[in-house]
């Protein structure tokens, strides 16, 4: 059994690869939940959504969320009742909403309604919101505390980002089978996602940190910083609006006290030294690292990398 | 201020007329809720729609409910997670449904949820929902008792109508504007729409009944009887198996605590001695017939109706 640690776009495509080489039904995925918003009333789970669409063959791959051919016909025509529009629901894609919505309001816990939604959309592998508690991803900027959605896609992350706030995060607990899925697993894997607000919200909950520290699974991290540049997204900046500059060695810092092994991009190379080196230093276990091509451009690729990461986390 | 009861598609062309012969913003609309339902965890009020669609020149004229050109892309996408979509409703009929279903959930009334859709269509009547409170019509057939959309969409209207059941009928109150809007009108009109399902759910409010017996205002009703045959839908066949020889005669009869004029259609024209002779012997005030052309197949065929509606009514 593999277990994944999920953001959304990154993530999705690391997943897609690690699906094409490891037995679906062996891997769950526990999923950011940071950044899930009510929109017209219902229910949206953006970086859930953006791996089942991925992982069922669905997915925009261009726009990176959505589904492929989705039409904005609701959109459109809920503008008109007021409604600012800024968040991009297509229509397949509000039908994953309005089912969630109704599921959860009848009862479901997020994970049961996600399973249902996984299950219908035949997505082969496990995955698991990290947590059925209200846990919301909010930015202080300059202009005050933003809702993520309002900062990441309203605002297009602008401006200064003075804190990450998990609002719920000291009472949210890890969603059923999470703990289980960390400390049984054969390796554990945290995606190429943005550690501030992806992995982040996860790591926030108690009950899954701990985990990762006492699992006696191997974990391994693969870099999301390539040159010191955010392979997409803002995570490079953010990094450094919380005074951390953003390169592969600041991931093994952010990760330290659970983190066996760092897959950094070729470009990257001469750091390994460097980043074993502080690691073995600051004690613990230390961190191995792996320099392997991390651009997930083709299929191909993306298989490959899995299978780095894979053999890298089982050495 | 004129004062209309309304049912649906019925109702919908009749007002087209009298809002075309009559300043809107003096017209009051009562609508049926009795046929509101959830779908998908959304709350759909089909007769509200349909009136509002065809007084926002929105309306599918052709089959009667629904937005002209709609698409169906997340009814679509939606029977991919489980759902029966046998009740129709389109992309940009949903928006609605959304806006609605938010608006309860922040804690409007439908009312208030009502006249927010409303003047968001640019409708330029009063629109009233009959009751905030819940109140469903419920058909008993040899099946057992359905709730009413499957009874009359999905399984068509097919079975005898043992009973039709207003549930909540007991403790509904008319909503705020009601009574005022029925005891201030200078006339009340029901349109013609089905007795039993449409007008009958409104006229299950005690409040309101009593407005209608008490008004000063003179109360009218068109016959949607025209030749013993519903002009649509299954009123001819419900009336019947409730023991009612569908008639124009029927509805003078069902209407008679309140009615002071019915209008019915010329091919029923040798019927006007008989009701009006009925009403006198039943004492009340008696029924005046007036005798026109109801059939309402083109705007100027239903603004002439309206006319003759709103002449027989005041004099």
């Amino acid at each position: 059994m593999i277990t994944v640690l999920a953001g959304g776009v990154g993530a999705a495509r690391f997943l897609q690869g690690l699906l094409a080489v490891h037995r679906p039904s062996d891997i769950t995925i526990i999923s950011n939940v940071g950044d899930d918003a009510e929109f017209f009333g219902l229910h949206i789970s953006p970086d859930i959504d953006i791996v089942l669409y991925h992982l069922a063959g669905l997915s925009d791959e261009e726009q990176g969320f959505g589904i492929r051919g989705d039409t904005y016909n609701v959109l459109e025509a809920i503008a008109h009742y007021g409604y600012d529009i800024w968040f991009r629901l297509g229509d397949r894609d509000l039908a994953t909403c309005i089912t969630r919505t109704d599921l959860l309001r009848r009862g479901r816990s997020l994970s049961e309604a996600t399973a249902e939604i996984a299950s219908a959309l035949l997505v082969p592998a496990r995955i698991i919101p990290a947590t059925d508690d209200p846990l919301r991803t909010k930015i202080r900027t300059d202009e005050g505390v933003l809702d993520f959605q309002d900062f990441f896609v309203r605002r297009r992350t602008e401006g200064h980002t003075r804190e990450v706030i998990f609002e719920g995060a000291g009472s949210a607990r890890p969603a059923p089978g999470i703990v289980e899925a960390i400390m049984e697993a054969e390796a554990v894997i945290l995606t190429p996602s943005n550690p501030l607000v992806s992995i982040g919200p996860i790591l926030s909950i108690a009950g899954i940190r701990d985990a990762l520290r006492t699992t006696p699974a191997r974990v391994a991290a693969v870099s999301p910083i390539v040159g010191g540049k955010a392979l997409k997204g803002p995570a490079d900046r953010m990094l450094r609006d919380q005074g951390i500059e953003p390169s592969a060695a600041a991931i093994a810092k952010l990760y330290e006290d659970f983190l066996d092994v760092l897959v950094i991009d070729n470009v990257d190379a001469d750091l390994k030294a460097q980043i074993e080196s502080d690691a073995g230093e600051a004690g613990g276990g230390g961190v191995e690292v792996t320099v392997t091509d991390t651009i997930m451009e083709s299929m191909e690729k993306k298989a490959a990398l899995a299978r780095t990461v894979l053999k890298a986390v089982a050495a």
